[in-house]
């Protein structure tokens, strides 16, 4: 078996918001799908050590940020290499809340679902969030991030705690 | 809540084809992703309406063939707006059988995934197909084919029984 065939895999590049209390937090994530159109439902694989998770199992949501092609690698590194834990992610970034309280960026980001989650699948390392989709806009007309423009464009990297890493 | 969000996420085009019987059969999907990085996890989702649900439901597994992007609209016509109920999918199409008997592609495809399915989940329209990677290789290095290049460049559409479909 050749493990990089699974980089032949395409995907976008999103990042994953929610609430836990008055606190909120986000995350980068890649592998975020429609599962089917009526109604719209969306599914996300999420790692479960990561702070995120505890946030969308608090809130039962999150909102899905559609990053666009020029979001610079700082703003990238903030959400998918720092922890919530340490550092308020959203401190200085343009955003506002939903009407469920999760975090819609207003900047670096072309379009944005939110899903609230009906149904969660234990895969070992990572549950799957699944929902509906229940609030969604465009919000300008740039191209969204491919995570193949990620990693060839902006030589990005996959962090060990996403499913799509592989170990070198 | 606007539905055209949803056409700003990210996919490639795959083939996904598997047995049933002595029978084989294959159709177009976009939404697939991986779930998990150790062990690596793969997830499908599959419109129960469709002839290739039936197949997968039986054998258990399927693989994933990426498509390249220079696959033709004949070859994704045949896979992906005609019925295995009707025609002999890979009549003609040049391809091979995995040790667990589901085809992959020789043709038109940059690599392949099997899939050895440990859990359906049921999604009303759709089935989500989840299991371990048991097979996987590069076939060349083609750029696989993604949803956006096969909208804007094939001006190819989805089906009605696609995850991904919006009516207009």
């Amino acid at each position: 078996m050749n493990p990089k065939a699974l980089h032949k895999i395409s995907y976008g590049l999103y990042a994953i918001a929610a609430r836990k209390g008055d606190k909120i937090n986000g995350q980068i994530a890649n592998t975020v799908f429609q599962i089917t159109s009526k109604p719209p439902t969306l599914a996300v694989s999420i790692n479960k050590g990561n702070y995120t998770h505890e946030f969308i199992k608090e809130s039962w949501s999150y909102v899905v940020n559609v990053l666009d092609r020029d979001t610079g690698m700082i703003f990238i590194g903030r959400f998918g290499f720092k922890c919530g834990r340490d550092i308020e992610k959203f401190d200085g970034i343009k955003h506002r809340l939903s009407a469920l309280g999760n975090p819609i960026l207003e900047e670096n980001s072309t379009a944005y679902l939110e899903v609230r989650v009906d149904e969660e699948v234990d895969m070992g390392t990572h549950t799957i969030f699944i929902g509906e989709v229940v609030d969604a806009d465009i919000i300008n007309d740039s191209e969204p991030m491919t995570y193949a423009y990620y990693h060839m464009v902006k030589k990005g990297r996959a962090p060990k705690a996403a499913p799509t890493y592989i170990e070198e």
